[in-house]
């Protein structure tokens, strides 16, 4: 199939799509302007969030480029499995804990003692996810004008050259930009139906899991899938080696989180270990024996989530290439992105950690602008960072624990104050918290700025609320920049804000001896 | 009453607050320091926005002040009967259309054909707003260290002389934040039972409204309080004198605004003008006459909402001090908040539009600066803006059309992008907008960048959809600033962010004569 010349609407683009998934076709989708002599100065393996826009980045900049991508779509896996299927199930888990905390009243329904489908939720996804799809293809090809191929998985013949179908392609460079997936644990019992990953989820969920579900981890995507089947009604059961939310920093923003998961019903088991999912006699999970510091529990179940991080897709493309590649396979770059092989470049998720988009999308630039002559470095510090409890958690720069010990004269400016009735208070409150701040006060969310008295720098800020997360890329870029106190109090907010960083700074910026707030 | 010397928690404030105001008790609640014999450096009359935050400043930068205010709490209108009741409602419209757009479907009860009452929430709003009154007490007495009279309409003696009972207090400066209140329009029958503004609809609504609304004005308030009560369940006629939401100067956000309004089932009026509202035999509104360019029609209704603006809180004292008004008794002031006469300062609402929080609390800040001798100037331009439909409306900057006239080279970056679908398109999508992303596309928002192509510098922003409310007042900052598409394209989004500004300079900044998005 070959699309180039002929302009696809998104409604178009999402019937090829949904044909293609449907049938398995596994015909390429070819869009090769065949008028363009040109050699291709690079062949992005994989089109999703590195793949995508380092590609555009690379034609902006004047160069020819070419994305060959396993799926009949562009965006990758974070549409179709990952990113946009978690903040789907993170808006039902907000939408859910309003409606539980409500049950019964205004016109709120009784929901509480009810169990809600997953099944139902994860089908609307299916059916709902080609649309995004869709608008990826119309912006690529008829919008940012790149070329692709697409629905294929192709051979690598050499570092220069690669062969879709029967048909070869050359360019001066290979830019891998293959993505990750999730960690399969070495778990007794980890195949065993009823055993889902973030991934597994959304492509074989086909029965409705019962009552009881045990997520195994204690990073974001656990705590976030967790939070999800919680609001559905089932117990759960977080069990974690370690710590869960270690990457909230903060003390104070971690245990505001935490405490409003526990009243949600939310249950963790820390520092333990699932030791085995035992399964009946069809091969389904029926329970998880758990090794606690003192004990050995068993957990009947039939759905257990793993939740344990990500691997690179590399394996074959490394043995081919004969690339380095680090712990769970990911591959080797320095700061151009350049792996241990010249010509070859790696981007996105398959390089390592933060599994971040902007991350994803940066290291495809700075591919691009090195691949393009601009001589360019990269690596992810000091940037915001978020996940989603039922509320959506937002933090960058330092806790306030590190910023103690760093600094002399730390301030902190926070919602709810430190006051005698603790948490039990109707501020902060902004857009989607008006109803928690008039009926339950201590649900409304906590908010943290700490900064440099000395200086009247912003250190750093946490928030748990509604609504604060895009204002925190901008407010990262801001506090990167030296952002202070007076800065902040000489802004214009929109009230009633969901963050109160600028009308508490303003209350104490007069003071160049200012207090905490 | 006096509380100087005792720390009153919250929850005491909360009681002190609730049995004030349903006692009627009309003594004074003094916060008076006896032990300070310095003369104030200024009295503020209001403890709103404006006088608050006025106050706080100027003791911040070490001089004594008082707050004298005729309600038994701080913070003023906005969380009594302002902005406070106008984000619950707003909040409740946003999950009403949630649920009658799913109504049925997944977990969602059917809501469709079903009315919602409209006393129920206007009552939980009464029994809740004690709370943050409580907060704001809290943290002006223990925090802030503020000192105030509450709960007293004083009496001016003369420009630096105020009574409170039967206390006199002096003061170098008077600074007057005596706020604003809802025009009373020259309609007949407008004083029927059954015609609310935003004030007395917290304050004196009694009865359940019927099916039918008539909303008379188009602006802000208007539309803000006409999308709550069709999210209810109810016909809404908003009337207004020429064209609804003037201040969204970008016609294709508009536009998107008020199609996703009308599909909600909203009815607008406009050139349309009401002749009189009828009453029946008890003086309760039964019908509603309205003349349109081409006919005058009859709306039976029991209830009216006068949306028209607002007017200054300053009948009494302009007569008492002869200040110079304008228009609605709005005092007017210099760019160092200085009245006509001297020593006397206005600031907040009582000054004129715009009537927004950060206003306010600027020009108090204003005056305060000025009161302590450090000479400073201040007027609101070139700030973001917001208003509610069921959705949250950002603008900041110029509108398309405004920059074309200005620029010659004017790009456009938007989602979803013009394309032969139109709006019926999954993206923008980000938190709280997901189910829409997922069910109904054409429901998930619009977003615009405008840029100057030739110095690349952002000219203007607008976002429909929830949550880039906190982010409008960062990126306002940085748009005043000189922020470019390069800029924007090396931070670092969170995805999926409410608002893809980030994401779309990023697909387009390599280009140095880049195209529209």
């Amino acid at each position: 199939m070959d699309v180039w010349g002929d302009c696809y609407s998104i409604g178009k683009w999402q019937d090829v799509i949904v044909e293609t998934l449907e049938s398995g076709d596994s015909a390429p989708i070819f869009n090769i302007n065949p008028k363009d002599i040109r050699e291709f100065d690079a062949i992005f393996l994989g089109g999703g969030a590195a793949g995508r826009f380092g590609a555009a980045y690379l034609r902006a900049l004047g160069g020819r480029v070419l994305i060959i991508d396993r799926w009949p779509f562009l965006g990758g896996s974070c549409p179709h499995q990952a990113c946009v299927p978690h903040h789907l199930f993170s808006d039902c888990a907000a939408q859910l804990m309003l409606e539980r905390t409500f049950s019964g009243k205004l016109w709120f329904q009784k929901l509480n003692d009810k169990i809600v489908s997953i099944k139902n939720i994860v089908e609307l996804f299916r059916t709902g996810r080609t649309g995004p799809h869709a608008v990826m293809n119309y912006q690529t090809k008829e919008q940012l004008g790149l070329e692709f191929a697409l629905n294929t998985e192709p051979t690598i013949i050499d570092s220069h050259t690669i062969q879709v179908g029967n048909r070869e392609f050359h360019a001066k460079n290979l830019v891998l930009a293959l993505g990750a997936k999730p960690v399969l644990p070495d778990i007794s019992g980890a195949n065993l139906k009823g055993v889902f990953n973030s991934q597994t989820l959304v492509e074989k969920l086909d029965y409705e899991p019962g009552n009881t579900i045990v997520v195994i981890g204690g990073g974001k995507s656990a705590i976030e899938y967790g939070c999800f089947f919680n609001s559905t009604g089932r117990r759960t059961l977080v069990v974690a080696r370690h710590q869960i939310m270690p990457m909230l920093k903060d003390a104070e923003s971690r245990a505001y989180a935490i405490l409003m998961m526990e009243e949600q019903g939310m249950e963790f088991l820390e520092n333990a270990e699932v030791m085995e999912i035992k399964g009946n006699a069809q091969g389904k999970v029926k329970s998880v024996s758990i090794k606690t510091s003192d004990s050995i529990i068993t957990i009947d179940t039939d759905f257990v989530f793993m939740g344990l991080g990500e691997q690179a897709n590399s394996e074959i493309i490394a043995q081919k290439l004969a690339l380095e590649t680090g712990e769970k396979g990911f591959i080797k770059v320095n700061r151009h992105m350049e792996t241990s092989l010249p010509h070859i470049y790696a981007v996105g998720d398959v390089t390592g950690p933060p599994m971040e988009m902007f991350k994803a999308r940066k290291e495809g630039v700075c591919a691009a602008k090195n691949i393009m002559g601009q001589t360019t470095e990269y690596k992810a510090v000091d940037y915001p960072d978020f996940m989603h409890t039922h509320y959506e958690v937002c933090w960058l720069g330092l806790s306030e624990e590190e910023a103690r010990q760093r600094h002399a004269n730390v301030k902190v400016m926070k919602l709810p104050p430190d006051n005698p009735n603790g948490l039990d208070v109707g501020l902060p409150a902004g857009d989607r918290m008006m109803l928690y701040l008039m009926a339950k006060p201590r649900m409304s969310g906590f908010q943290k700025l700490i900064i440099d008295g000395d200086n009247r720098k912003v250190l750093g800020a946490f928030h748990i609320g509604y609504g604060a997360k895009d204002g925190f890329q901008y407010l990262n870029y801001l506090v990167k920049k030296g952002l202070t106190i007076d800065d902040l109090a000489d802004m214009d907010e929109l009230f009633i804000s969901p963050s109160y960083f600028i009308q508490l700074c303003r209350l104490r910026a007069g003071d160049p001896h200012f207090n905490d707030m």
